[in-house]
């Protein structure tokens, strides 16, 4: 035996799961995926039900509600769902049409949440008289709206349009793939950010201070992690070159079909 | 001429400059890059020089300010830097060795920056009397670093130690490219919450409201864009197939040599 083979022996034993992890298949990474999902929905619609009074449409705090619950399930989890649609094992043979369909309509379902969360808080400080669109969330927010917006618009001409042109679609489709990922970036930073500036509105007196960490404070942080978790493991499903449909009309797809953050 | 040609002849003009900037060789970018990094350095610590009363190392508000200062340089500047050392094409050919140790070494200097960085607040906290590690911010950021330091640790005992075993580093390294990757994602989600979270704590009386948006919330919302967009370029760049170093050490080296996000 050589003599590094011994000593690296319990290193081998520590990175097996590891390795059996990165072997995961696609299907119950799914599965683990949309659990985590479902508990980062129920989880900040919990906050907002039983920590910030539940949800309106009157211009109070409540409607202000509507609006994390709107994004996390838009910008978050629906988007990811729909940067995922192609890594679905019956999305590699037969014809592109109906999942491009499936593609275009969660990121459009993803967009009306989104533009939804926005018309919540803008309802909401034009009834109690505070101003827009000042906080560095709100930046990066609209930047990622703004993003997406233009994402959706050149992906629909460019992939569902008939007219368009092969080359345009050969030549659009890495831009597509890596603004793509840069939306989610964008989405989950402004979801952290987002998370941190509530809790510093809403907890701000008595033993109800953000921080002396009470309940709702650990509870929402811990969504804020999930959220985090929830966008690394999509944008690293997403590159992981063994679940990309295998695919000729990319000028990249002699490397690898599909490439996230890669043009 | 086709049907679909002429309709389209406009997108052609409007894509073509995106198409030349797609194909912008490495170097070009990382002037590019560096020059985004310096604005970024210059432009937080002209923030804390300027609005927050400079740096000390006494406990009050002036310490605070090595905080934002070392955390933006160490954790996304020089992070960045030592992810993008493989991409230098002299980095190609030859001894890979030299190249190993200015990654480790740059990541190293990051990591003791953003330890300094941490010390900053927690000293700033400790004489003021705040708790420690309660917002989102830090739960994000604690991460960060704690995921940075299993990092380094696995980095340097794999890739560094000539004991390590071939199958130890071959099975490693796309997991080492993942975390890579998660960790600016991460640093980048901190930078944007803790700028924000910074904003809300120093402008909060008569016309100096972050609400109000005076000069320096422009300022620092700014400087919070162009970190985002310093790790979108960055991300985007690890991921460009055409500017990974040619290697045969990994398992996924026959689809593309070195995976952001990939494993």
């Amino acid at each position: 035996a050589k003599p590094s083979a011994l000593p690296f022996s319990s290193f081998r034993r520590i990175f097996r799961p590891a390795a059996e992890m990165l072997a995961l298949p696609f299907l119950p990474f799914c599965a683990l995926l949309a659990a985590l999902a479902l508990v980062c929905v129920a989880s900040v619609s919990a906050w907002c039900q039983y920590w910030r009074g539940g949800f309106s449409w009157d211009g109070t705090a409540r409607t202000f509600n509507w609006h994390p619950v709107l994004m996390v399930t838009g910008m978050v989890v629906l988007y990811g769902a729909a940067a995922l649609v192609y890594r679905l094992p019956p999305a590699w043979s037969g014809a592109k049409l109906p999942w491009k369909l499936l593609h275009g309509a969660l990121a459009l379902l993803a967009f009306i949440l989104a533009v939804l969360g926005l018309e919540a808080v803008f309802r909401f400080h034009k009834a109690q008289g505070i101003p827009d669109m000042y906080s560095l969330h709100s930046w990066v927010g609209l930047a990622t709206i703004l993003l997406f917006s233009c994402q959706w618009v050149a992906g629909f001409s460019a992939f569902l349009l008939p007219c368009a042109p092969a080359w345009l679609r050969a030549f659009y489709k890495p831009v597509h793939v890596f603004f793509g990922s840069a939306v989610l970036f964008l989405s989950v930073a402004s979801c952290v950010s987002g998370i941190n500036e509530k809790l510093f509105f809403s907890l701000k007196n008595g033993t109800m201070e953000y921080k002396l960490l009470p309940a709702e404070a650990v509870f929402a942080n811990a969504l804020g992690l999930l959220l985090v978790l929830f966008g690394v493991l999509v944008l690293g499903a997403l590159a992981k070159p063994s679940w990309k449909r295998p695919d000729s009309d990319s000028p990249d797809a002699r490397q690898v079909p599909a490439l996230p953050f890669g043009a």
